[in-house]
């Protein structure tokens, strides 16, 4: 049989190998490469995944455009189905668009982008997500990716199809044109993918309404493929979120091998104007004072410090009392707009929500947020729903993997009032909203699912999440009081009258004086009871 | 304030970004840049995990190593303590060496390997582990990683420090000469590093033993940072596991984004030439068919296939009986060889192991094999001790996120006689031994320490989880019954001398007469609750 013969030639024993036979297979692997072989380390593991991803990836570049610009986000998302597998996905922003030259490697190249050497709070932050969502949409369907994009009215609109070319990671444009284009600023991207869509639980239904309430000042026209009418997400609010600001590392979080980089390429000739320069919260004084529990001359070149000097200056940094970093890296959501967000969304009884001062995990502000909706319509018997989000950005996968997931877990929610089995998520009538707000997410994967639970994170989450189910605490005891007044309530008015009928059989009492005892004596042990209930 | 003034000027109010602000922000980012921002993605999120990896990293280099040259493997793992938190580890190997041009690339650039373009059973597989150490290592302590290699006896022994430039990703030799080495042929890697030295769960201790079980064939001298004197673990087998092949990626696992490129690279001139000599199991038969189903001419020119074409040969090669790819790219571990593995190291009453056939996921053939130890001293009262492997590997962390820990939670435990929690591993006196073996392991993170769960992966461990589960129901009901058995008997033995007494008063017997009907009744009972049993 012919195919036996392939067999035999493919599978022959394999003379063993030398250093040398090894040597001539070594050779570099092109990240792109590397990535469409892991797709599923991107998010692309399966057909309802990719569909969710790759419209993540690209709503999130467009929120990040128009608050960086300073426009109020209106966003088109659309979902057309092809074929039973096969969906066209369009995401379109009112942003400041795309300089023409840098449209084909924002689109054609993982690992470019302008967030990964800032620190500041994005969504994006790799360089990777919406190249990734082309090249997943390119391996499925041989489709390009098409981007339209356009920097202002008096400026022409450009249309590019681009394929990434995985042996190299570069960009392959298809075609490259001017087009008519009635948007005056903005971008608008569209991918064909295999893909699956689905409503419920991870869906992108589910994406687009927990993106409207981490960000109620974005609007969203969003097209299923079962519709052909946009449904309307308003915005919430008309006030963009205050700009994040761009800082420097703090040297707190920065490691021996990245400071001996930092003074090697410093443009600052002495050491202490290095410090000063090239980190937050470095003034004069404590640059001084670093230089001298290093042991080293503060105006020693920077440039020619050796391992052990730096060694010591890294020891120096940490023994020194330095002021916190800057937080105006970050954008919370905020507690009221949390309040708003959840009661918009959600129909319960008690809303609470709390935002934590900001900190540092590895030198990396962040900042975390816990909104709480409890009772009203909410189902009792399942386990609670938790809302998990990353700047913004809500997470939709690996909740278990998940430090937020993690910490929820850790806590004793019986103490609250809330039933939970051991080792899983309370049980009760309980929505969870939690965000973490970061200069830098340290997410598990590069598919920005699910946060990685350093030991900062985990102690700040724990601490929002007690607060949060601490005052939930205070609202089921006093609701447990008002159902128990209610039942003291109930009894004196079923008893009170049996006993102005007794009373009037001994004390032989007029009907009259019956009704006035029974009124009177009403009155005194509602008095009395609600006495007791102030005395509690 | 002087720091006052540092935070004014650092965080004064931003103009808002136009396109072209933006524009000249955005650049390439380094791979190695990359990672080291995101180095948990490879295993170095803590001291005590970084510790493990870094040696796990070289450990994989060096078995591999062994094993391609037809080698058995001894290893020399150290760990010396330099400081509380800084240790410098050491592995060396008896491998083939490593062709001195190489040494750089190899451990001082990412993405840079031999077995990531090959499709064969390997534990390394992304070229990025040893080198990402090797970072961590200069990360945290400033130092290079060393290396010695020799490729023959005749050969000089060559001597390497090497820097990682994590801006461009590319080696920086900081040392490179010949030294003297009385290692005939091989390689040792040494880092310096920030690490935690435990015993217990995630240790490398653990790591080892785990190591020697799943590799007989490997010997390993192992100095733990607490002892000057090396542990030796010997070697269970002399002989090398069969050596994994190399094979063409099956047709059926191919995206159509990657058919097109195939046919746009080939070297064949003819559409059915290029299938059968790029795919494994294409003879001309199929080959003809493929292209008979497509409607393409078997002699067209691949490189000029276009894309509704590349779909209709996508459809065709989905829709035409193909063999099962060649499994020889595989090298399981065998049943023998993990009961023979977990004999040796666990104590209990009962051993069984499965190696089910290879099978496939999205191209890949793998092959999953359980083995499973029960009762004897093993602790009644926890959860079971689940081990997890892939590719010969132990894998230490991520339990929870793992496609064997999901497919272990999905089997219902109890139905084989085993006490099992909602949503918990198993209790009980049992240790489960899970190995993955496949050409292309989908690790969930760089770090290699989960396996993803696709359904094809799933779907083989839930069968072959259920299996060793089914012949350990039939060990527990058959100890069951010799347990029943020995109460039947003891019951037996109780009463019968009662029986004796009766009768002796009943029937007057005589104090021998009664011994005698004493010992009958008791030969006449064994012989029918024997039978009884049989007849059960």
């Amino acid at each position: 049989m012919g195919s036996e013969q392939i067999q035999t030639n493919t599978d022959r024993a394999k003379i063993r190998a030398t250093a040398e036979s090894m040597a001539s297979r070594q050779r570099e692997i092109s990240i792109s490469e590397f990535f469409s072989k892991n797709r599923h380390l991107l998010g692309f593991d399966n057909p309802q995944k990719a569909l969710l991803t790759a419209i993540k990836e690209a709503v999130d570049n467009s929120l990040d455009a128009c608050e960086e610009a300073g426009i109020l986000p209106t966003l088109k998302v659309e979902i057309r189905q092809l074929a039973e597998d096969r969906f066209r996905i369009a995401v379109e922003d009112n942003g400041p668009g795309i300089v023409k030259a840098q449209i084909p490697k924002i689109f054609g190249k993982l690992l470019y982008g302008s967030k990964f050497h800032t620190l500041k709070q994005a969504r994006g932050q790799q360089g990777i997500g919406i190249s990734a969502a082309g090249m997943y949409g390119l391996l499925t369907t041989g489709k390009s990716i098409a981007i339209t994009s356009r920097i202002g009215r008096e400026k022409p609109a450009h249309y590019y199809e681009i394929q990434i070319d995985t042996r190299k990671n570069t960009p392959q444009i298809i075609t490259d044109k001017v087009v008519e284009w009635e948007v005056p600023h903005g971008t608008r991207v569209e991918i064909e993918l295999i893909g699956t869509y689905k409503k419920g639980r991870h869906s992108v239904d589910d994406y687009i309404r927990q993106t409207a309430i981490a960000n109620p000042h974005c609007e969203i026209f969003y097209t299923p493929p079962d519709s052909n009418e946009p449904q309307h997400l308003q915005r919430g609010s008309d006030s963009l979120p205050p700009e994040p600001v761009e800082i420097k590392p703090h040297p707190y979080g920065v490691e021996l091998g990245v400071l001996i980089r930092m003074m090697k390429e410093t443009p600052a000739r002495q050491l202490s104007a290095a410090l000063k320069r090239d980190f937050s919260r470095v003034s004069g004084r404590v640059a001084a004072e670093i230089c001298k529990a290093a042991d080293l001359k503060p105006n020693a070149n920077p440039h020619t410090i050796v391992v052990h000097e730096a060694e010591r200056l890294y020891k120096a940094i940490n023994s020194v009392k330095i002021m916190s970093p800057a937080t105006s890296c970050l954008s919370p959501i905020r507690e009221e707009q949390i309040l708003l967000g959840l009661q918009k969304e959600i129909q319960a009884d008690f809303f609470t929500a709390i935002t934590r001062s900001p900190t540092v995990y590895r030198g990396n502000p962040f900042q975390v947020e816990v909104g709480l909706a409890y009772g009203g319509k909410l189902p009792g018997e399942e386990l609670i729903d938790l809302l998990r989000f990353a700047n913004r950005v809500p997470l939709q996968y690996q909740q278990s993997g998940c430090a937020i997931t993690k910490a929820a877990l850790g806590i004793d929610w019986r103490s609250y009032g809330i039933s939970q089995s051991k080792g899983a998520l309370p049980t009760g009538p309980m929505v969870l909203f939690v965000h973490i707000a970061s200069a830098w997410v340290p997410f598990t994967s590069e598919s920005k699912e699910a946060v990685a639970p350093y030991p900062e994170i985990m102690r700040e989450l724990r601490l929002a999440l007690q607060e949060c189910g601490r005052k939930l605490a205070m609202h089921i005891r006093a609701h447990r009081r008002a159902v128990d007044e209610e039942k003291k309530k109930s009894y004196i008015e079923k008893y009170i009258p049996h006993i102005g009928i007794a009373l009037r059989e001994i004390l032989g009492l007029s009907a009259r004086a019956e009704k006035d005892v029974v009124s009177t004596l009403k009155v005194v042990l509602e008095r009395s009871r609600s006495k007791d209930t102030i005395d509690d």
